[in-house]
């Protein structure tokens, strides 16, 4: 189908890169707390490009962290209404010495664009602004309604857009979100995340002596919360990565067959991935499922730290009194935050070694999600993402959370279309992040055409 | 036996305690090099009084970590040779929050002396130089010839005085060391200490992805080697603290019925160790050993510190890269560190698990040792104690590790006098350590007893 707004994209694509340089120039370092203008002058940014464009009723809506960016599009009587959301905030910087070229210094290079925010999620959202233009300046008209939320605190939490969204305003009420801050599964690839683990986020803390201890004195008679906390931590998995809390896998609603099969059709070298992406000895994790399926569809569970205790360099001979583990579980679909925190709980405090008080804390969840791939929207995704790469889409799923998505689900009541245009190795929240520029363009041209074909 | 130069530490003791606040309120923290100078400035204020009270040949001798302390007077012909031994360095004052008075602000309380170091060493190095003041003072000569060698790394390892000590170097030569870095079984019990465990202590680095990874990316494929770490250390010793490492306890020489007799004899009330020295719930270690025998004459195995990772507050979702474990084991009469090292280096490699690169390194070590008490240097103790303290002596191990003792044994073949005037409250290593005024004072009587005995 020939689309004027396509004709003008293609028309305009210098200036549209040359703009997201400068939003890319913003360096909007959301924990930091020196960046705070930043985060305001980029949400300014693109308060005033969507005006400029022709959306309306633009507004920054102040957070008590970062503002939020709302502009809507309400003249597509009869048709349904996208929830279109970025994130103009970006994660710090460090290690700089590792950037080839400054962060805050959009560069082209091998046919991409490197910065801090490129495709994380800059790049992405200006791709959605860029469409809303491009229909805009073809058509003097969207297709569909479309209201946009931008937010600014997606590296730190996203507190304000959830507490936003949990208040349900009339100003969300939409038919579907267009998530923008996904990637392709590889190159060339057209891609919809239709899957997102959950999470919980806990800390055990176990308390042994009143007070730190000498382990001359008093090893072999007091509690060490250090290796009580190993004894714990050791019976969460089995060798295999296998979680042993009981009750655990009970819930989990496993992938479809065909979901399976789909997954063994998609391009991936697990040798390539263990070398390239982990660098480590081995791959591990439960035996009898594939890396996919592992970090798509398995729960798991890690810990991050272990803080407490004597840290600094060389030797200091104490039992602490206490010590703390950060241990966070992933969920999949079927799997609650609620009842995955309980078991975890109980289990813990079942295992506790004598001799040592054990205390569980939920830092934070988030529930998984899982998208029908037969809701029209999605079907409207794939008919424009076909005729823009000339392939059938993969459906995927992310072993992260997209806490936003589970908020757009359940205070919203609307699925989300998880459209994306980064690559695996984009480098996103490490140096010289990339945004491939033909992905730029061609995602500038898919969510184009997916606002048209959602139309139909 | 009247005793003049006794007379005179009684007429000084207000000085003697004033000048031991002006020592204590220097940060000599041996582990950290923000501390070097204040080590150095320890040192010079030591050497300085040795000077001032009449010792010769007072120098400070530079190494390659903290000085050494060394001064002589040996005018005492045909008498013996004292080595006397104490540290000026203290342990770190992490956790900083729960000191009730600054660590470097000595401030007196309940009949203690509050500060870091207090009784560990520096309160007892001052007793030992104002019982050498209060004999030159009173009689114009000591008793016995007297070499005095203080340290700033023992709470580090002690390596500089190890290699010192290690070249038996001829102002060393002496016939018995006074090593003041012990305490009392009980308050008002007069007690020498004649077995020492041994220690070694070790760092385990596990590292598994070439760089921080997302943990929801990445879980349930990348491995993470702070659970690698747990299930190795939860693999060290069983539920009750039996060690796990095959042949640990080969060479273990266990106490004689005697000593175990003798032991059974002291006033010893576990549920009150429990309560007011512990404070946990329980008391943990070996099954059918007392508490005496699992802190004195069992190897013990502590984890001290895991650091690494996510440590701040709240959550990051980080698989991290590497991690590191402080484990020490003390060791006791029988074992030697090197056998010990080898095995638990063994077995850690051997049991480490699949996905991660496990190093073993180890950071320091001491030998265990045992003091035969029919030697004449311990019979003029106890003649000493029985007369400040009019009580009987009693024989004691401890669990912790002096490893000079070992080396003054192994180097300089003579036997060492562990008379020290701690209290096993003392909070050593911990906030709020203290030492007790009146042990202060009648620990200097027993030190100029002990030596006007020795000449006997």
């Amino acid at each position: 189908m020939a689309s004027s707004a396509v004709a003008f994209a293609t028309e305009n694509h210098a200036r549209f890169l040359s703009e997201l340089k400068d939003l890319l120039r913003i360096p909007s370092v959301s924990t930091l707390p020196e960046h705070a203008l930043d985060c305001q002058r980029a949400a300014e940014f693109l308060a005033a490009e969507l005006t400029r464009v022709g959306m309306e009723n633009v507004r920054i809506l102040p957070t008590e962290g970062h503002p939020l960016v709302y502009a809507d599009w309400l003249h597509a009587a009869g048709k349904p209404t996208a929830l279109c959301y970025g994130h103009y905030d970006v994660q710090p910087t460090d290690p700089i010495d590792e950037w080839l070229t400054p962060p805050f210094e959009p560069t082209e290079r091998n046919g991409n664009i490197y910065a801090r925010g490129a495709v994380d999620d800059k790049g992405q959202v200006w791709a959605q602004v860029k469409a809303l233009e491009s229909l805009l300046a073809a058509n003097k008209a969207l297709p569909i309604n479309v209201r946009v939320l931008f937010e600014g605190e997606e590296e730190v939490g996203g507190e304000s857009i959830a507490a936003f969204v949990a208040s349900k305003p009339p100003e969300l009420k939409s038919d579907f979100a267009l998530v923008s801050d996904t990637e392709l599964f590889a190159p060339g690839l057209p891609t919809l995340c239709v899957g997102l683990r959950g999470m919980i986020y806990t800390e055990i803390e176990v308390n042994g002596a009143k007070t730190d201890l000498h382990s001359g004195m008093y090893g072999g008679a007091a509690p060490n919360p250090f290796f009580a906390l190993a004894q714990i931590i050791a019976k969460l998995k089995d060798e295999n990565g296998h979680i042993l809390i009981p009750g655990f896998y009970d819930d989990m609603i496993p992938p479809s067959p065909e979901e399976m099969a789909a997954w063994k059709s998609l391009p991936f070298d697990e040798e390539h991935y263990r070398v390239t992406e982990v660098g480590s000895r081995q791959l591990v994790g439960e035996a009898g499922y594939s890396v996919l399926e592992r970090t798509w569809a398995r729960p798991t569970l890690d810990v991050h730290g272990i803080p407490g205790g004597f840290t600094g360099a060389g030797a200091k001979t104490v039992i602490p009194a206490k010590a703390l583990a950060k241990v966070s579980m992933r969920l999949v679909p079927g799997q609650t935050p609620a009842k995955a925190y309980a078991q975890f709980k109980a289990y813990v405090e079942q295992i506790a070694p004598a001799g040592v008080d054990v205390t569980v804390r939920l830092i934070h969840s988030g529930d998984p999600c899982l998208v029908r791939v037969d809701n029209p929207y999605i079907q409207a995704a794939t008919r424009a993402l076909h005729e823009v790469w000339q392939k059938d889409t993969v459906f995927i799923r992310s072993g992260g959370s997209i806490p936003i998505v589970g908020d757009f689900d359940r205070h919203l009541g609307i699925p989300s279309v998880m459209m994306g245009f980064g690559l695996p190795d984009d480098n996103i929240h490490a140096p010289n992040e990339k945004f491939n520029l033909k992905n730029f363009e061609l995602g500038i041209r898919s969510l184009i055409r997916f606002l048209e074909e959602a139309a139909v």
